[in-house]
């Protein structure tokens, strides 16, 4: 029997730390072929260069797909994905995968179930079922309706596709493949590696080893105008916190120059002694890194789903996480330079909890397991 | 105040049909300012330049959209969708409407979804809830999950939109447009006009006065390879009863030159001598068709909506509108040339019956009261 | 020593049917290797379906493009263009030629020159030089500005390309491929099929045997609107001589549906009983019908290159070769039903002479062995 | 009579420096009417946001056209062409200019080309006929072999156009519109303003008053993986000479993340204490700027035109300007920090010279005059 051929696209640098597991099993499973497509600001280097890690964790790469149109607005964020839908409308014509993987809910990966689902190459959807409530929340279930087959991360996202009208049977919960490599992190915890060092990166260098924290907030794409005031009430707490700060920049979005510029026009007028910026971090040492810190600050999802894995507390501000299910480990506050900072310290000096509200570790395995298996097809049908 | 700007993309000829009445409601209405943008197939000589018959109802048009990639495949199909929406993006980005209507399900009904829904435009979605059972499927229900506010057409409908984790209050049973217009129709039924004579066409000069039967064939998306087959026993049947027979071409889709290159080889080798063909008619001038044949064979939604109303008997072939709630006037059959005649006459033979499923006549006034007064967001998270 | 990779573009019947022997030499010089792209009205059924002949022709095809857009109109072919380059831009990226070739002046030839100049590989273009006088000299020369090496059909064309400032190293004069073709017919002329039996199409059955002509016209870019009156000139000049005639569908342009349209509604009106129609036949049967023929009538080029080598008479209609090099087999005329149909009658009764304008049947090879040894640069300073 | 419609496309921030008095004299002109398109990089933050600029001097924008696709590569510099194609079809289609106008030598100024001359627009072509020796070589001279009309620089360039076979009356000398700010600036020449009051910018603050010089490095296309380490040899000598220094950061092009990657990574490495960078400058302060300059240092065409009538000392470095006609101003070197030292010195210690190469201060006049009466055609043929 034949391989069967899954094609996956990786849009960007969040997206790979997210299901790097679930390639690792789907490329040694001795019934899958795995097709890798890396697209959009998975390759720009402003973005991190996924696509470098991608290759130094010894994926062959299929295809590359640019796509990603300049204008720091929502049209540009809209033709983008336009562009995105057209070319890899090309490459699934030229992979013919018997599956395609799109992943969670990022703005461009419609793009990729579009262009799937209308060439009938069954789609799959990864982290569909989930709540939050700005235009990821459209483009997610957007997706879980254009999608055959959809592993969910929780039981309540089980629940709430099976409640669109999607067939059971193809709705499995596989947990999410980003708790693999935290469970995976978590075996050898150490912070092995001096992360200036190892990084770069700009800014201050930190006397770190006593105790830091983490920043990463992503500008939210329907208050784009709002991110460069937001990202500033941050930088101000942690600026007067003057804990040690490891703080990545916002990967592309509509309004990635918002916060951005923001953080660039903070370093120029207030040289934060305390801050250093990084571009990227490979997964497992961005986890590393999470687990030895006091607590991680901003709207990643990261401090949903891993940190509540690995305990890590969390500061979770403003609303671009909102309804998402979370553990004990997350303080929830808007952008207010205060709150946030007290926040921080409550967060700091809070009893550490593991949870396994996303997954038991097991999730690359099981969705390789059930893509080998699973009946592949590309007609549904509501179920009411 | 202001006008509320209703901006409406029209992609296709049937599209058009469908929602005339509310087109020219919110045209009418004092607190309403119509952008009409006429896309895709409805631009296009060989799909019956749409375009035409809209200008020349007096509609003004703000922006034409060129967006069909040739390629007769399932490949171009999905370019087209990317296109649209680089296009549509573009537009919507200079009309600055308050609100964009996209239209049921057709497959690049999407790029309008996309382009406004990116761009923090409150989207409407017309005639969503509905369940047919192909590529269709996906497309609008994809669109229901992308839309704010849902102006549905049936009962069913509502509940299904409601049931996907719509808010209730943004679902709306307006009724579908169409019925609008075939009750408007209905107040003046006779046949005023001698259809080649106003309208050209090609094939044989027919003796329609003493009975006909209208035929109106699109090819099925995902079987488009079975398009010339499928087509072909269709003729076979309506050549072999020798009936007048009125036949439309299809419209754009991936399909189209299946359907259209058998009828172009079925008229070479045969020369039906009862079969006349059309691109294209207005819409009052085609329901006034409808009413005044014995039957309408093929697989057109206007069998299932408008025919319901107006109680002229269906014979409804294979499986493009499968699950779609249908009257008593209609009959389903599958692709065989026997079954196809049998149903044919046991239709002409049946007793008329009008049926109210899809509206009552009044949707088109509902719509633009509706978007007069309705709250606009593009903000909404599902219900559960 | 590795091969040169050389990725030659074609994106029309003509063109193709124009380099067959190039690409035939190319295919089996020991140094090189053929990288051959199928784009545009190449792939498409409505022109011909150049690429089933080509894959009959065995060649192997690495990449197959889409990029024609529907209109009708000038608009879509600049768009058309456009989206060429994009995709082009993608398929030059990933085959990564040592030097890429370009056709002559077809519109969307600029796609295939921008797509590899841009990238900095060595572009090539055949049948510069030459001159018209429409749309299409605008692009063969800019063609000639952004090619590297120029392989150019007659001694004026190359004195042309070296005057325009091009280096005289890189302007060589290999004759055209189409008459290599033309040659190798000429070996073998009689006509041992019969054309309606193997190529079907539609019309008359004609008694052919005793004589006949064939036409071919092709709409003229920038007289589009004009495009269904000039038809129907020569449709009705071959219909009133009675002549058994063989005529060809005009390929994808801006007016192509003006032609077509002309031609289908003169059917529809007329019923020529003396014209047979075809939408395209192989290069070599398309020659030996030439040959075979009384003379051939409309605007092809064909009629200026290949028939001067073959000895046909030709009646060229119009303004499309205007300022091309031509033979004694050509009689020029207007867009005029008497004038065409007395230049017929006289190149009919004319004495037949062969001439070597464009070449000695040796193009193919010559352009193969120069593509083996020319140095590759994509750096050019003009020459004053 | 209606005025005739001129729409101008200005694609990057020097481009409307270029042009920027030819589009007031446009604008003023009694039987003119300006169309204003602001496309690719004029309209991004990081290039400069020329768009906020145009619009502070009192230019209404007829359209605006973000087409730049991000990928630091020349694949994305030729599918950004091929976008703007696409997006300037339309553009033209809504607008029917009555002429166009092309604006140099730009990667994407073909776009505009293609996009007017396939659609019948006349087209006019600035400053063509001149000679450098990259890509920029290659797009002007296939800009002028679509356009219609030349106005051009400089007498060798306006003799080069009719050498390559355009027709004389079509070729007119109209001085370059960057000469006519110069010279109006070289009115009013004192530098009334604080360079980094007025545009903040990043880096040192400098005691500029007793003398500082400018630097404008672009990197060149066809080596753009060099750029980063050329970039850093300016750096390097301007470092070490300790001048005070502005520094403009480079506009969109293939290499431009090696350009400002190099300078940012200087920047943190060096910490260079006497150096202030600017993204851009208002055209007229940028002149005054180097008029009260000691040297300008770098490869941007401003050294060699505007410079040789403001006889402003110039150090141009590498092949960007080669065989550009030049001044007595200009000392060229290669990318060798110890040789870009001493021409800084040398020029610095020069004696200043003006010179009317460029033109003589009336150009904008002169076009606008010109495209009031010169015949509209879009129908050519070359001259021999």
């Amino acid at each position: 029997m034949s391989k069967r051929k899954i094609c996956v696209v990786v849009t960007a640098r969040p997206s790979y730390s997210r299901v790097k597991t679930a390639l690792k099993a789907i490329n040694e499973h001795p019934n899958l072929e795995l097709q890798l497509v890396v697209a959009g600001s998975a390759l720009l280097g402003r973005y991190g260069n996924a696509v470098d890690v991608i290759e130094k964790d010894g994926f062959t790469i299929s295809e590359k797909v640019f796509m990603v149109l300049e204008g720091e607005n929502k049209t540009a964020m809209a033709k983008t994905t336009g562009l995105g839908v057209m070319e890899l409308a090309n490459v699934f014509y030229k992979l013919q995968p018997d599956a395609v993987i799109t992943i969670a809910d990022r703005f461009e990966t419609i793009a990729t179930s579009i262009a799937a689902a209308y060439q009938n190459i069954p789609l799959v959807h990864l982290q569909g079922g989930e709540v939050t409530g700005n235009i990821d929340e459209k483009v997610r279930h957007a997706n879980t309706k254009l999608a055959d087959i959809h592993f969910v991360s929780t039981d309540d996202a089980k629940e709430r596709v099976i409640k669109m009208g999607e067939n059971p049977d193809f709705v499995i919960n596989t947990g999410c493949p980003s708790i693999d490599l935290a469970d995976e992190v978590l075996q050898h915890p150490d912070l092995d590696f001096d992360p200036i060092e190892k990084y770069g990166g700009v800014g201050s260098s930190l006397n770190w080893k006593e105790g830091y924290i983490v920043v990463m907030q992503h500008p939210v794409t329907t208050e784009y105008k709002e991110a460069r005031n937001d990202v500033t009430k941050t930088l101000e707490a942690v600026h007067e916190l003057n804990i040690p700060t490891f703080w990545f920049w916002p990967n592309v979005d509509a309004g990635s120059d918002g916060t951005s510029s923001g953080i660039r026009s903070f370093r120029e007028r207030i040289k934060p002694q305390n801050i250093h910026f990084f571009k990227n971090m490979e997964p497992d040492d961005f986890l590393r890194l999470l687990i030895n810190s006091q607590c991680l600050i901003g709207n990643s999802s990261v401090g949903i789903r891993e940190c509540s894995y690995l305990g890590v507390p969390v500061v979770n501000i403003g609303t671009r996480q909102n309804r998402r299910e979370r553990g004990k480990n997350v303080m929830d506050v808007t952008y207010d330079k205060q709150k946030i900072a007290g926040a921080i310290k409550e967060r700091i000096a809070s009893k550490r909890e593991k949870e396994q509200i996303y997954g038991n570790g097991t999730s690359g395995e099981k969705i390789a397991d059930q893509l080998s298996k699973i009946e592949l097809n590309f007609h549904k049908t509501i179920m009411y």
